[in-house]
């Protein structure tokens, strides 16, 4: 069985609030704290990427505010939900962590790391964007767009918002969303509707920012990764990332899109475990 | 015995100048134009993305103008080159072409296509930059920093130009430049200083341009490739090609740099052939 499919999912007590998490990988170094996308809960992380990470890490997923079993109501800002990543750690009584933000994960992660930098040693940004970049402010449409063609094709939405139409980027859509059927006991709740109005709310702000001004003083060391035809967020915002850090390091994939680190799980998961033995 | 490794070298009249050529693969269908790098001849092609195309389609190797075998003075405007070889084509009496366009021989690509677009079918741009974008203008620089540290550690210059410090990425290298070596006999000259020395005239013309404003009109599909760190002229230029052009695919390769297409020669073969078939 795998190490992400036998996690217990815990609760902490985060200023009055019970924050669901699980903890994958032996405990010592310092954690790796995952940050979630858009609409996704615990269940919506790969086990393959989960497993090949804590192999070698000790790795918390977390469930922010109001999303699957955490108690409260998603806030519609990413100040608000940076705050409440970094009251989870502190109410986990840890110091230091990395960071993995997968897509809106990573819009969180960049404000973590800009108003408490000693919080985090070093992050790995998947799929995401700088302020200002284009494609945050569609991915309502575009998620809308992906549940009607899944619906008439007899899909599942990601197949269409994380993988490329070739067959190969198909045939690993087909395999991931099979891992995340692995998990049959104990599985998260779903996000509310209320909660994806919240994210996106909070995405389209980011996307009318002005710019990624700040990113100049996010130092830390990172990695910046997605495939090369993202059609939810244009890889271009990716690469834009990338330069805005003045310590980055780029990964980019072929064939793929949001999902590119579910396809590529295992390079993925092979350049983030050197990238954190820095 | 490879394909490439037995073309003979063969030489056409271009306007009173001798252009020495190799033809790879059954002709048949649309001839596919390859189009050189900085300081390159024949013998800089991979045999391995060579034979692999040539499996399908009917490919063109050309030195350029002063460059190898041919004979004349290398030009030190991309105009100029995109002459030559348009010069070339319909000397050999070919009505339509593919083009693959590497670094320079992108560059030339470019302007063939904005300035003869009906000569041109399908157009292949690996590892090559719009107008205007860093890169180009540094290449004499990067080429004498290579040369430098390739005789202080015994390593090849294109160890360090196309290929990134990775041990994956050093692997290939070692293996693409064995291939480089397959051919032993009727081996093409190397390019003079002069020639080098024209071409980096062009380059650094190319980088001072203000824009690449023509390139919306250059309508023809085509693919986009590069390695996700291109040390020679950065990735970022690649995607502002394919964001510039109105019929572009984009296919970055991880862990490489300016030869990804060579380090991954087999997925670069699929899709170009794929891209080709159309």
């Amino acid at each position: 069985m795998s190490a992400m499919k036998g996690a217990t999912t815990k609760t902490v007590n985060v200023g009055g609030t019970s924050f669901a998490y699980r903890e994958v990988g032996a405990v010592g170094g310092i954690p790796l704290v995952l940050l979630h996308h858009v609409t996704a809960m615990l269940d919506d992380w790969d086990p393959a990427v989960v497993d090949g990470l804590a192999a070698e890490r000790h790795l918390i997923l977390v469930d922010l505010r109001g999303v699957g079993a955490s108690g409260g109501t998603t806030p519609d800002t990413f100040e608000a939900m940076a705050e409440d990543a970094v009251a989870f750690v502190e109410a986990l009584g840890l110091g230091t962590v990395d960071l993995l933000g997968y897509s809106l994960g990573g819009i969180v992660a960049q404000l973590i790391a800009q108003t408490h930098p000693g919080l985090v040693r070093r992050i790995v940004f998947a799929a995401t964007t700088p302020a200002g970049a284009k494609g945050p402010a569609s991915t309502g449409a575009v998620l809308q767009a992906a549940a009607q063609r899944a619906a008439s094709e007899g899909k599942h939405p990601k197949n269409f918002l994380f993988f490329e139409p070739t067959p190969a980027s198909q045939e690993a859509a087909d395999s991931f969303l099979h891992r995340l059927e692995e998990r049959t006991e104990d599985r998260d709740t779903p996000v509310t509707d209320e909660t994806i109005a919240a994210q996106l709310t909070a995405l389209a702000s980011w996307e009318q920012d002005a710019s990624p001004a700040g990113l100049k003083n996010l130092n830390h060391p990172a990695l910046v990764v997605n495939g090369d035809n993202d059609a939810m967020w244009p890889t271009t915002g990716t690469l834009e990332l990338a330069q805005a850090l003045p310590n980055a390091k780029l990964a980019i994939y072929p064939d793929s899109g949001h999902g590119a680190i579910f396809q590529y799980h295992d390079l993925f998961v092979q350049q983030t475990l050197e990238f954190l033995r820095g």
